[in-house]
C-alpha cells in the first residue's frame, strides 16, 4: 500500500480516508454505531459480518440440523483454520499450526514441552513486561519443574532487545532451556527483533518460543523464515475472532515428533474414534489437539482469521504504519505540549499496531473517554493505549480519538 | 415423576408420552426435522431455542455493540455458570464449579494438582473402560510424574466396582494418590458407586477425581453430600451445551486453597487488569480460571444447563429410568429375538440414561440406522448406544428407534 498523501498533524483525515486501499475492508464488518471511536481492536476487534453468519449457522442449521453428524466437518476445522492462519498471515509451513484451547493453555503446552525437551537446563529467560499470562505461567512451571526464570527488566517503551537476551544467555552458559517473549509488546507495541532472538537461542542451545497476540494480523512474523521454533497466539485482537476466540499454536514441522505433549486428548489421538488403549498420537500439529473444540468459536475466528487473509498482510502492515504514524504526529501536535510523552516507539519498522500516549492521569482520562464516545484502553501504570486495528480502523477515527483525548486533557487540536 | 403406566414392551408409546410430565420441555429445543429419531443426546444435546438466542445476542448485540466493554459482564459468566450447574444439578456448594476450558484440560489441572497435593505417593487407580480422553491424559501424567496407573479391568457392563477400587487401594498400601473414574461409564451406562469409592480413596488416603460427563444432568450427583473432591465433566451432552461447549471443574471448598493449579492464566489473577508482577490468584473457584473465555460458547451452555435445572434433576432422572426401562423392554422384546444382547445394568438405580445394545455388526447396524432416519452412535466393539435425553427423547422416539433397529437387524415387532 502507498498513500498519497503524508500522515502528518497536518493533513486531511478524510483525505486520507479517501487514499486508503484498505477503506472498503471496513464494510465487510459489523458497525452498529459509526460515531463510536474504536480504538481497542487490539483488545477486542470487531466481528466480521461473515463471523456473524458463519456462528449462526452453526447454531441454526449444524448444530440443531446435523447434530453430532456435524462433527463429520467439524472434525476438519482446527487444523483447516490453523493452516488458513499459518501459511496466511504467520509465515509457517502448512501442518504447523493449529487452533485450539487459550493462549494460556496453549502457551503452558509449548513452555511445559519445551523443558521436557531440555532436560538438564535449569533457566527460562523472559522479561517483565511480557504479558501477565505468559509470566504467570511460567511462575507455575518454575515452581513445579523447579526451574529459575532469569527476568529481562526492558526499557518500557523499547522492550527487549538481542543484546539482553545474548547477555541473560551468557549469564547462564549452556542452563537456558527455554527463551520466551511477547513479539509485539501488549502495553508499548515495541516490536522485538524475532529474527535475532530465535538466532541467538539457538546458539545457546535453547529452544524459544514467541507469543503472537499483539502481532499476528497486524505485522508479519516469518516462522518459517526465521526459524522459530514454538509460538502462540490468540485470534481476538487483530483477528476478529470473538470475545474469547480460540487460541493458536505453531510447532515447528521437524520438532514436532520429539516434543512430547504434556496434555494428551482424545481429539489428538489417532483412531480417535476407536476408543483404544494407550495415546498414540496424530501425525502432525492435529496430535496437539486435546479436547472437543468449541465449535461456535472456532466458526467466528475462521472467519475473522479470512478477512485478514483476503486483505493481506503486507496491505495490513503498511495501513498499521500509516495509522500509527499519523496517531504519533497527533500526539506530538496536540498532546505532548499538555504533557503527554509516547509510550512507543517512534521508528516504525520497531512498533506494532497501536500507540501508547502517557501522562499520570491516564486511567481517568481513559474513563473520560469512553464516556465521550472515543473507546481506547488503559494500561497500568500511565498509558492510553491507543489500538489502531488496520481493517476497520479509519484515519477520521485517529483524529477524532486524538482530539477529543486532548480536549479532556485540557486543550485540543486547536492548542496544537 | 410418577408414570400412570407402565413402561413394559406392550404399552403404548403414545400414552407414555401424554403421561410424562417432562414432554412439554421438548418444545424448548430447536427440533428442524421431527421425523428424525435422534437417540445421541449423549454425544451431542440438542440446542434450546434461549440457547440459540444468546448466542445470537452475544454476537450481534453484545461483540458487535459493547466491544470491549461486554467484558464488563462477560468477567461473571464462568463463576455464574459454573454455580447455576453446581448448585442446581451437581450437588455443590456455591462457589464450587467454574465452566472453563475442555474436560480434557480440566481433568488434567485436577490430576496433576492432586498428584503434587499427595507427594511421595506414586500409584493413580482408574479403569481400562473410563473415557479415552481421561486415559490418555492419565498416561502422560503418569510418564511426566513417575508415576504409576494400576488399572482395574472391569466387567463391561457393570463398571468398577467398589471392591475393585478398594483391593487395588489394598495393593498399594499408602501409595495411591488418586482414584479417578467415570461416574457413568460411556459405554454399559454403568453408574460407579460414589459415595462408596470417595469414602475408600479417603480412608486411603488418597484424593478422588469424578467424571461426571455421562452424569451431569441425567443422574443426581451430590458432590456435597458425598464429599467429593475433585470432578470434572462436559457441558454438550446432557446438558445441551452444544458442539465442543465449554467444560467444568469442581473442588470442594477446603480443598481450594491447598491445591496448587499447573496452569496459572490471567483470567484466574486477583486485580487482573493491575497486570502486576506474580501470580496470585482469586478468592475461590474462580482462582482456577486459567485463560480467556470464550463467550460465544459460554452463552449456549448457560441456557442448556438452566433448561436443565428447571426441569429439575429428581425428573429428569426420573424420566432417564422410564425412557431406558422402556428401552430394555424392547430390547428383550424385540432385539433379544434377534441374537443381540444387553450391555447396560437391568437395576435401573445402576444406570444412567442411555442403554447399549450389543451384536457383532453393530458397527454396520448402527450406519444403516442413521441412513433410516434414526441416529444413535457406535461404540466399539459391538455396541450400538442409544442415548435417551430426558428433555428431547420421547418413549414414541425410543418405539421408533428400537423397532428400526429390530427391521434392519432382521425381525421387527412384530416378530417379537
Amino acid at each position: 500500500m502507498t498513500l498519497d498523501v503524508d500522515p502528518s498533524a497536518a493533513a486531511d483525515p478524510a483525505a486520507l480516508d479517501a487514499a486508503d486501499p484498505l477503506a472498503p475492508f471496513r464494510r465487510r464488518f459489523v458497525i452498529p454505531d459509526p460515531d463510536l471511536v474504536y480504538l481497542d481492536g487490539n483488545s477486542l476487534g470487531r466481528p466480521p459480518l461473515r463471523a456473524i453468519e458463519h456462528v449462526s449457522r452453526v447454531a441454526t442449521e449444524e448444530w440443531a440440523g446435523q447434530l453430532i453428524r456435524g462433527w463429520e466437518h467439524w472434525l476438519a476445522a482446527p487444523s483447516r483454520v490453523g493452516d488458513l492462519l499459518g501459511t496466511g498471515l504467520l509465515g509457517a509451513r502448512p501442518d504447523e499450526v493449529v487452533i485450539c484451547d487459550s493462549t494460556t493453555v496453549d502457551f503452558y503446552r509449548l513452555a511445559s514441552a519445551a523443558l521436557d525437551a531440555r532436560p538438564g537446563r535449569g533457566t527460562i529467560v523472559t522479561d517483565r513486561a511480557n504479558f501477565p499470562t505468559d509470566r504467570y505461567v511460567l511462575e507455575g512451571l518454575a515452581r513445579d519443574r523447579d526451574r529459575e526464570i532469569a527476568w529481562l527488566d526492558p526499557d518500557p517503551i523499547d522492550g527487549p532487545t538481542a543484546d539482553a537476551v545474548a547477555a541473560a544467555l551468557a549469564a547462564h552458559p549452556g542452563d537456558v532451556a527455554l527463551v520466551t517473549l511477547s513479539h509485539v509488546n501488549y502495553r508499548s507495541a515495541a516490536i522485538a527483533d524475532l529474527p535475532a532472538i530465535t538466532g541467538l537461542a539457538h546458539d545457546a542451545g535453547a529452544l524459544v518460543l514467541w507469543d503472537l497476540s499483539h502481532s499476528a494480523g497486524a505485522v508479519p512474523v516469518g516462522l518459517a523464515e526465521h526459524g522459530v521454533d514454538l509460538a502462540v497466539g490468540c485470534t481476538y485482537k487483530y483477528l476478529n475472532g470473538g470475545p474469547g476466540a480460540p487460541a493458536y499454536l505453531y510447532i515447528r514441522s521437524d520438532l514436532q515428533g520429539e516434543l512430547p505433549n504434556p496434555i494428551q486428548g482424545w481429539f489428538g489421538q489417532a483412531d480417535q474414534f476407536e476408543m483404544g488403549q494407550g495415546f498414540r498420537p496424530r501425525p502432525g500439529i492435529a496430535g496437539w489437539l486435546t479436547g472437543t473444540p468449541g465449535m461456535l468459536g472456532l466458526a467466528a475466528a475462521e472467519e475473522g482469521i479470512r478477512v485478514s487473509v483476503e486483505a493481506g498482510i503486507d496491505a495490513i502492515r503498511a495501513k498499521g504504519i500509516a495509522l500509527t504514524e499519523y496517531a504519533i504526529a497527533l500526539h506530538d501536535a496536540w498532546l505532548a505540549p499538555l504533557g503527554f510523552s509516547l509510550g512507543s516507539p517512534r521508528e516504525a519498522a520497531r512498533r506494532g499496531a497501536h500507540v501508547a500516549v502517557r501522562r499520570s492521569d491516564a486511567r481517568e482520562l481513559t474513563r473520560r473517554l469512553i464516556e465521550a464516545g472515543v473507546v481506547p484502553d488503559f494500561r497500568a501504570p500511565d498509558s492510553v493505549r491507543l489500538g489502531l486495528s488496520p481493517l476497520t480502523t479509519s484515519f477520521s477515527d485517529v483524529a477524532r480519538g486524538v482530539a477529543t483525548l486532548a480536549r479532556l486533557a485540557g486543550g485540543g487540536p486547536a492548542d496544537g
